[in-house]
């Protein structure tokens, strides 16, 4: 079965976010003044064929660690998986 | 009030995702050969001061057609503010 989990990846609060920081500017410029602040990250999907939800987010718990996100900048948050 | 919302930009489904190929076989190379499919998009978070969700929403709308997203090439889902 294949189940399709979603990983959030987005920069720690504690740091700053140069590209959301130049968004926000950006959306300033074009007129939207009441957006405060912008923090832009990744959003994964990923297409696990395993059976069941238990092992597929296990999985995506695993790919995150070892490759999708940097902890030293980033945290994760995976999302609920769908079949 | 501050209302947070969070938007998801991905590359449409028709279209090739070079980004997502190339951590797909970064993963299969760790070992984690069950995943199929890799696509990777962006995250946004907005921090917006409006005084309903409602406008929240459409500010969101807003920013994800004049600047956050690429028709062309990516699709953008808004998710429901929270307050």
């Amino acid at each position: 079965m294949t189940y399709t989990v979603e990983i959030k990846v987005m920069p720690l609060k504690e740091l700053l976010d140069p590209q959301g920081k130049a968004v926000m500017s950006g959306l300033q410029n074009l007129g939207l003044n009441t957006i405060a602040d912008v923090r832009i990250g990744k959003n994964i999907t990923l297409q696990i064929d395993t059976d069941s939800e238990e092992k597929a987010k296990k999985i995506a718990e695993d790919a995150s660690k070892k490759l999708l996100a940097n902890p030293v900048m980033e945290y994760y948050e995976i999302l609920t998986p769908n079949p």
